[in-house]
This record gives structure tokens, sequence and C-alpha cells, in this order.
């Protein structure tokens, strides 16, 4: 490593190692260096704050006084009180504009996916009111825009379907919705609480992809109802039932003058969407559905096509959010299938936020705490669910359009909220004569964005195995259900983690030419392979899942080895050097896994050498006492020197 | 990497190199090696062939003529036909002592352990007449001692039990335990053909010893019955319970001659094991069961103490094993239960033998093919189903007697069968007056040694997560029951597995002195931080599940080094190295998280820089268009080139 001048440097280091320098005239070796033994606590208190606290939340709280403590502990639940006394009219101008561009995307969206959970449309209005508020004051986000959203509208109503038929049993489904809800917060606020937040990265984000993707397409497919004007209409959503109804009522189930509206003001939202392109035209998407929801409804008010067939939104309550404390099943049955659902619901609402919450966050860069987000993600969800609303949470689209509109705080959330308040006040019955065929071209055009297919192309280019998970969970999805999507989407997450332990890499290292570094020699063909010494890498921690694994591969790479030079008894293999840079633990079965290598090796009369074990694998060895049974001069720090160290031994052999 | 003389060399590969020499004043730099894209189905088939095929075990059939390769087939199904040619009147010697051996201590073992599973003690023998045949032809490890075992005895009891109550009806409780037999062989079966052997590795060593020693605890407790000579005694096998039952009985429910016996004949037991621990006296412990069921059947026969209140076997069956195949549930609700019973008993089972294969193979150095194995012992019990045997596998104790009593293949097994087909034709009646607490006693000896308190003390220095795996399993079978326990083994070898993905470590590198070797700062305290720098390493393939956490992670490193060196502008952090060679794959969510780092860095004008990334990363991060992003002048081969090039430029600020 270029220091073969400085033997006489570090000689105190050096008293252990003089025999095999001796033998071996290796002019300078390091020690590899064994970091001092933390005390049981300590350690154990490492692995939590690591686990728990990787962001270490409490980092302002260090050497405050008790009662700025005290105000940090409140300014961390509700952060508002802390961005709040920096609140600049400068800002509230950018605010006051996202928010209205926000409220006008969000009223016809919210009415139409109120209808997707299966619910009467004032209930998606609600969603738009109170949880933005609560969200306003505890959140973290800047940029995300609150309310209900088309994925979790569509699982929800399809998990609560599943339990009570929402025609026959509109108020038993919609305490069951509000049950679920309420679940669905107190999954999310418990998951930050006790700091699990991390279990929202176990769905990958190919994953996210496949499922979202499958999920625009089933909400699309939904929209044909709406939009053909079908009547009867199948409850399934895999994608042949669809194509099934709507097929089958083609002769007399269709209606023209609802097709004629929902495909003409379909068109212009998507002219409108392709305007938007233009980054200084994005308000163009986001109020063209206010003006195709006030126009069609003015039209059919004038022309009265609600007496031919064209189906009407018709009643919408007025009045802002009554109380559901009471709707919630506190007990008996349904209290069970809530939570269920409220999980999974839960969970999925989350995973949503926390993306869009990130992805905002990096595109300012500012800290997002996932945890504490959770919590008041969770709260607002808690509170929702007894102000009668639904799972409300962190919506794609309309995040991104209080972005480009140059939202600064949740204060843009604040000026949602008082709109979408007015409306419920005042304008409801305005919505009498809109027609459904729009809010299902609304919804068609929102999600035609999910179908993310220029990432799915990215990820075939960059992971096949990824790009397995995501068309897992899009087909799942879509041919079956959303449930079972999103069961194929995180199996097959777990799968790749699982096959990831089973199966680390190894490589065989070569020496790169005029340097001392040794590398795959696959990566790298100009490496050579150093005659007599076999020089592998395990690209893995050694746990119980692949030690066996791993001890039985390196064994197969010896053979393999051995039969390339067969006969040629000259360069017979002397010595194996395992690289265990990328080993970054090992455990009791890992240590098994390694001695019995040693005893393995030794019976055919070849010398194990370890290279850069690091401190916590250098420790486990120490302790295990195999560091003595391998002998400690046959660790060292680096490969160059394990090498330097066994070819000149290589070269006094016969 | 003292190569600073070579810049004359290899110049063809440093055109693109150019700029950044001339601006950073770096002599000679190499290229990260790209490897040769593959195709894809290629690359789809080594990944199979790696992770079901990882043995290789077709190697043998390769260059063969058709009839040879179907000879070599055959011979790979029935190894005895591969072995059997060469066998030599030497081995059978070995065979014929080892074999006797464990027959001596198997018979008194079978009908002991019989009992553990609720069935009658002839099921036990007939257990270990069929699958050792069996075993013989079709099995590859030539130390396995296969039959009943105390361990899956007791499981398979307490899981049957659940169902059917074996005293109210034995008949029903026979057929589900051949039932559950027959799935747990299909399980076997079908894991091998599959080639998902590397299951059994999910559940980690640590979690084995807490299991085996819990159930060790739970089997002698279970034996108190037989000892104390108590009648009533709870079903219940947590050691609340049975210490209840044991003390509720005191009063009136012992048998002082019980006691006397089972007390005398387990103080003989216990000192011949402990004579057997000179390893020429092997045989001493190993025949000592035999010896004391026929002194203590011989002594209730003539004092005839069976009056005085001394539980005997009464009945036992002579002749051998009837067929079973009408026995088994074809249909019907108990199919269904004897299917998930078997699965799990299935497993457990494969565990036990898998781990004794390995461990002797690897005292001996021959291989054993996991998957071929789980076959055979599949095919064994499926057919052990059909011949009135439960479920058979390897018996630890009875494998070590076996390869210490020199046993050289599975011939000792057939001798063992054949000791037992004598036995049950002809010496069985004989077993009627043989007293329960002797049976008692040698199950108490027997099982004493799975509590392998050395391993325990073992784990918890080498590593204390596996520790708590341990511990819950232990403590959880003790007091709960086996299928807890069983249940807490493997949640805590997932969750380890998690903790793996998804808290990878993280280290800060230094500079060791007067080297160009890079390592973590707090395994060597000597190493120096380069001033401006701030040198990473990620230690894990960065997956979806931990993207975001290494992320975040190496933000925090830096704001960490900022805070520290606050003020000081002279070293203001302006590179940041990443070093990569233990990352060994990355996943769509891991370029992302790459690209985000990337973005932040370049807000506060700091340039992220890679080292040595592996042949799978730098292949990504090209065909994602991350290695453009990021500029291919700044990957570097090793880290000490990655700083050379950014010092130089370091100076150069103002």
């Amino acid at each position: 490593m270029g220091h073969q001048g400085d033997e006489n440097l570090e000689t105190k280091e050096m008293g252990e190692r003089s025999l095999s320098i001796s033998r071996g005239q290796v002019p300078y070796v390091h020690k590899v260096g064994v970091p001092p033994r933390q005390n049981l606590f300590k350690e154990f208190q490492a692995t939590v704050k690591e686990t728990f606290f990787s962001d270490d939340p409490l980092r302002s709280f260090k050497d405050q006084t008790k009662s700025r403590k005290f105000i940090l502990g409140i300014e961390a639940i509700f952060p508002i009180l802390s961005w709040g006394r920096n609140y600049t009219f400068k800002n509230f101008r950018g605010d006051l504009i996202a928010g209205l561009t926000i409220a006008s995307l969000c009223i016809p969206q919210d009415i139409g996916y109120a209808k997707l959970a299966n619910l009467a449309p004032q209930y998606g209005l609600y969603s738009s009111f109170v949880p933005p508020l609560i969200y306003a004051v505890m959140g973290s986000s800047r940029d995300i825009a609150i309310g209900p959203v088309a994925v979790v509208s569509l699982l929800l109503g399809t998990l609560l379907q599943n339990e009570i038929d929402p025609i026959a049993n509109p108020t038993d489904y919609r305490r069951l919705a509000f049950t679920a809800t309420f679940f669905a917060g107190i999954t999310q606020a418990t998951l930050g609480a006790f700091r699990l937040g991390f279990l929202v990265d176990f769905l990958s984000h190919a994953a996210i992809v496949g499922f979202m993707g499958g999920a625009a397409i089933t909400i699309a497919l939904q929209q044909l109802k709406g939009f053909l004007g079908i009547v009867k209409f199948t409850k399934k959503t895999d994608i042949i039932s669809v194509m099934k109804s709507v097929f089958s009522s083609a002769h007399h189930g269709w209606n023209w003058q609802t097709i004629v509206i929902g495909a003409s003001f379909l068109t212009f939202l998507l002219l409108a969407k392709h305007i938007g392109k233009n980054k200084k035209l994005f308000w163009v998407p986001a109020i063209a559905p206010l003006i195709s929801v006030i126009l069609s409804t003015f039209l059919v008010y004038i022309t009265r096509a609600d007496n031919k067939g064209v189906a009407i939104v018709k009643h919408i309550d007025k009045g802002i959010n009554p109380s559901s404390v009471k709707e919630i099943y506190w007990s008996g049955d349904y209290l069970a299938k809530g939570f269920r659902i409220g999980i999974v619901a839960g969970m999925i609402a989350l995973t949503e936020a926390i993306a869009i919450g990130r992805t905002f966050a990096s595109k300012k860069d500012y800290q997002i705490d996932g945890n504490k987000e959770m919590v008041a993600l969770g709260a607002m969800n808690v509170v929702g669910s007894m102000t009668s609303c639904y799972v409300a949470t962190g919506s794609f689209s309309r995040s991104a359009v209080n972005f480009m509109a140059g939202c600064e705080t949740a204060v843009s959330n604040i000026v949602m909220s008082i709109v979408v308040f007015l409306t419920l006040q005042f304008i409801t019955p305005l919505f009498k004569y809109t027609p459904h065929a729009i809010l299902s071209a609304i919804i068609i055009s929102a999600v035609i964005n999910l179908v993310d297919y220029q990432a799915a192309i990215l990820i075939w280019k960059i992971d096949k195995f990824d790009f397995i998970a995501c068309m897992g969970a899009f087909l799942g999805v879509v041919f079956a259900s959303v449930e079972i999507g999103l069961l194929i989407a995180v199996s097959i997450s777990f799968a790749k983690i699982l096959l990831q332990v089973t199966r680390p890499r190894t490589a065989i290292l070569g020496k790169i030419p005029r340097t001392t570094v040794y590398r795959n020699i696959q990566q790298y063909p100009e490496a050579t392979k150093v005659p007599g010494v076999l020089i592998v890498r395990v690209d893995s921690a050694i746990y119980f899942s692949n030690s066996n694994y791993a001890k039985e591969r390196i064994l197969r790479w010896l053979m393999d080895e051995e039969e390339q030079i067969k006969g040629d008894y000259q360069t017979r293999i002397q010595f194996l050097i395992v690289e265990m840079s990328p080993v970054t633990d090992i455990d009791t079965s890992g240590i098994h896994a390694l001695e019995e290598l040693y005893k393995s090796l030794q019976k055919r009369d070849i010398q194990l050498v370890l290279a850069n074990p690091g401190s916590v694998v250098m420790d486990k060895l120490q302790t295990s006492n195999f560091a003595n049974l391998l002998g400690e001069d046959n660790i060292f720090l680096t490969v160059a020197e394990a090498v330097a160290y066994c070819s000149p031994k290589l070269a006094e052999d016969p």
C-alpha cells in the first residue's frame, strides 16, 4: 500500500506480528482495529436509538431549560406555533392563491371520490373541511394538500362493501366507514408515536407504482358507469366483470346524452391538462374541473337533460359536518371489522401521504419527521371520524397544484378548508343538477396521471425483480381487486428482502494491474488472480439466513478454481482469503459457518485468511474465540497485505 | 495507491478524465469497471440458478451420455446404488456395531416417545422400523439415526390433542396422527423437489437452541407424571400448569414405590451418561437404558409392584406395522387439520434432520444436498404414514452415538431396523411389566442434553439480539406452549432480518496514517479525517426498505460534521464521498434516494462523489442515467483516488 519504507514506525504494534514477518518477509502489516468494548446498556441504547430515533428528533431539546423544553415540546406537536410566528403577508399571498386553486380543484373531486367510497357526496366535502384544519396546526409538510383521495376512497369502498351493502343499508355502511376511519387514524398515530414509521418503507417504490397504476385503471373503469349512463353496473372492480357489465348493457343501457356531455367535458379537461404542461399555465387544469361543473350544471338545468336519462347528483346536504361520535361502532362485530379495514386503509393513506411529504420536502430542501407526520395524520383522521369525515390523506394531484401555485405553508390548506366551508354553508344546493358524467370525467382526468408508465419503463431498465413486483401489483389490482393487488405488492416486496438476505452475492477478486487494489474479476476483466491464492468477497452480513449458503458458495468457488488448475501442482491453492469489507455483521450462525469453513479448508491443507473485518465483526470473532482458532495473524487490514503475507510463503513451498 | 509514477501508462483510458485531471492535478485515475451487459434471459437464468440450484446439483451430469445420465439420475434418488457398490466387510463391521448400539438405545426411547405423542407404545417401535429402511436407500447422510424424536413427538402430541382427545377418541386421534404424518412427508418432499430447502435456514441457530432447550424442559416436566406416579395430570404443557398438577397431587397422588424405582434408575442413567463423557466408553450410556428396562421390568415382575400402584406398560401389540393407508383422512374436516399440523411438524422435523446431517457431514467432510435429503425424509414419512408410523426424523442423541460407535454408512440404520423388527416380532410381550417410571427416567436423561446452556452463553456473548430470540423461544415453550415458542422463534428471527434490511450501518471513514487506506474512524481511532471532505460508507445494499434511511443518515452525518466545524470556513465541507464497496445492489428506490441526496447536496454547494461502486450498482447507475447526472468523473475506483481528486480542488478555493 505504498508504505514499504515505514518498517521502523509503530514498532510497538508489531510485536505479535514478528513471527509472521520473519516467516513471510512482510515488511509492514497493520493491525485490524478492535473498537473498545461498549458496555451492554450503551450498546442496547445505541441500537434502539438508531432503529427508532434514527432522525434524532430530540436534537433541539439538548441543553435547554425546563420551561424552554416544554415550549419546544408543544411546538413539536403543533409546528404552527413555531412557523406561525414568522408568518408574513408575503407568505399569505402565496398561500391564498394556492389555497383558492386547490379548493377549486378539490370540490368537484371530493363529490366524485365520495361516490367511489359509496358515500353521499357531502361526505367528500366534509372530509375536505375538518382534516385540513387539523393537519395545518399539527403537520410539518408545507406543500401537501389534505383531503379524500381516489385510491383510498376506492380501497375503503371495496373493503366496506364486502361487509355491508351500501345501497340496502346506507346507515350501517356509513357507521362502519366512520369506525374504519377512526381506526385508520389510531393506526397512523400509533405507528408514529411508537416511531414505527419505517414500516411504510416496506412497500417498495416499484410496488407502489404498480398498485397506483392498477388502482387508477380500476377507478377509471368504474367511471364508465357514470360516463356511459349505465344503470345496472357490477359491484366488482376487476376489469373482466366491469367490461362484461359495460357490453351487456350496450344495447339499451347507454345514454347518448350522458355520453355527449361526458365526452366533451373529458376532452376539455384533458386539453386543459395538456396546456398545464406549460408550468406557467398550471392553473388551467386546476380550475378546469370547477368550470366543467359550473358549465355542465347550468347546461343540464336549462335543458332539463335529467328528464332524458342524464343522471344528476340530485341531492346534497347543506351545512357543515354533523358530529358522528355516536355513529362509530364502539362494540360488537363491526368494531373488529372496522378495526381491520381501518388498519389497511390507514396504512395505504399513510404511504401516500409520506411519499408526497418526502417528495416536496426534498424539492424545497426541508426535513420532514415521518413519525411526527404520522401522528398529525392520525390525529386528523381520528378527529375526522368524529365529524362525519372518512379517511383523508395527502393527494398527489392537488399537492402538485398547491406546490406550483406557490404555497408557502400549511395555511393554503386552511384557505381551502374555508372555501369548502363556505361551499357547504351556502352553495351545495346548486350542485343538484350536476351530472354524474362530469364527476366521472373529472375523476378519469385526475387519476390518469397515476398510471406512471415512464416510471414502469425505468423500473424495467433498472431492476427486473422490481418490475415483477410492479406488474404483479398492477395486474393484481386490475384483474382481481385492490386487496389482492396490495397483497401481491407486499408479498413480492418481502420476497425480495428474503432473497436478498438468503442469497448474497459473492465474487472472486483479482489484482488490478499496477495497483494494490483487488476487485471483482468480472467487473474488471483486466484484474489478475494471484497464483496459489483464492480471494473471495462475500457481499453481505453473514446471518443465519445465509451463513450456510455463504460457506457452501465459497467452497464451490474453491472447487471451480481447483478444477481449472487441475494437475498444475505449482499453483495449487494454498490460501483462501475472504475479503470481509462488505460483511457488516455476523451472528452465531455466521461464526459457526466460518468455523466449518475453516475446518473444511484445514482438511484440504488450505489456510483461511480474513481481510478487513469491520469493527462489529472483529469484536464477535474475538468473543467467539474464532479469532484465536484462526490465528490473529491471519486477519489483515487489506487484501493487499494478506496477499503480501501469503505470496512469499507460497514461494517457500517445494 | 502507490502508482504515482504510472501516469504515462494506459493513456488511452484517460481521455475522458483529462478535464478533471487538468483541474484537479490528479496524476492517474482508474476507471470504474462496467461489466458487459448480459442479455435478459441469461441474467434471469443466473438468478434462478443461484437461488434454487446454488449447490449446482447437476454438476456430475455434465458431458455424459444419455444412458449414463439415466443411471446417474437413479443413483441421485437412491444413493445406496452408488455407495453400495463399494461397500466392504470393514464398513459392515462398523455399521453392525453402531446399528446394534443405536437399536438398544432406540427401543426404550421409542416406547417413551410414543407416549409423548399420546400414542400406544408400539407406534414408536413401528416408526423405528419402516422409516430407517426407506432413509437408508434414499438418504445421503452417513451418520444420521432415524426414528421418532422427543421434540417432534411432543409437538405432534400437543397439536393433535388440540383437535381430538386422545383418551376419549383414540382411533380418530391415531387417524389424524397418520394424516399429519402423511402431510409432513408431503411438505418435506415438496420443499426438496422445488428446491426450497433454504427455507429451513430462516429458523436461526439461536432460535433453535432456545426452542430445543424449552422443549426439553417441557418434556422433562411432563415426565413427572410417570416419575412420581401421578394419576390425574394436566393436559397443558406450560410449567405453571404442570407444577400446579404436581403439587396439588402431593398429598395423596404420589406413589413412593414409583419414585424409588424412577429415582434409582435415573441416577444410574445419569451416572452412565457421565461415564460416557470418556469417549472410549460411549457405549455405556448407549446401552444403559436397555439395561434399565430389563432390570426394572424383572424387578416389577418378581415383586408385583404393579399391584402397589406402580404404573406399567401393561399391553403392547406384537407383530410388525399394519397398513394404515385406510386410516388416513383423505377428505373432510380432519384432512385440513392434518394438513396444517403436518406442515408444522414436518418443518420442525426437517430442521432437526438437516441440522444433524450438516453437523456430521462437516465432521467427516462430505457434502450433503439439503434438497435431496428433504426428498428422502419426505418419502420416508409418506411411506411411514401408510405403515402405522408417525413423524420420524433424525435424532440428535442417537446420531451422536451412531457416529461415536463408528458407523460408516446408512447400513447402521438397516441393522437397527432389523433389531426393531425382531423386537416387534418376538419380544414385545416382555415389556408388559416395564414401569412407566423407567420410561420417564430414560426420556429425562435423553432430553437433558438438549438444554444447551453453553450454546446460550456463547450466543449471549456474541450477539445480544440472537440471545433475545433464544430466550424468547425458550420462555415461550416453557411458559406457554411449543406452538407459542415456535411462533416467537420465527417472529424474532424475521424481526432480525427486517431490522437488518431497514437500518444498515453507516460509518465515517478516515485515512490510516502512512497508508492510502480509508477505514471507519470508530474502529481505527488513529485514522484522520480529510479536511473539507466527508467520507461516508453505507454498509448494505440500498433497497426500498432502507433507501430513505440511508439518505437521511448520510445527511445527518453531514449535519453533525458541519456542527463540529461550525464557523471554520477553511474546512467547510465541499465534497461528500460515499464509499460504495459494501453497497452490493441498488434498486429503483435506492437510485431515487441517491438522486435526492445529490440534489440536497447541490443546494448546499457540496459535490457528491462515489467510490468503488460494484458491477451491479454501476450498471444500474448508468441505465438509470444517474451516472450522467452525477458526472462519470465523480465516480472513482477507490476512496484514495476520490480524495486525491477532491483535495487539490479544495486548495483552489479562497
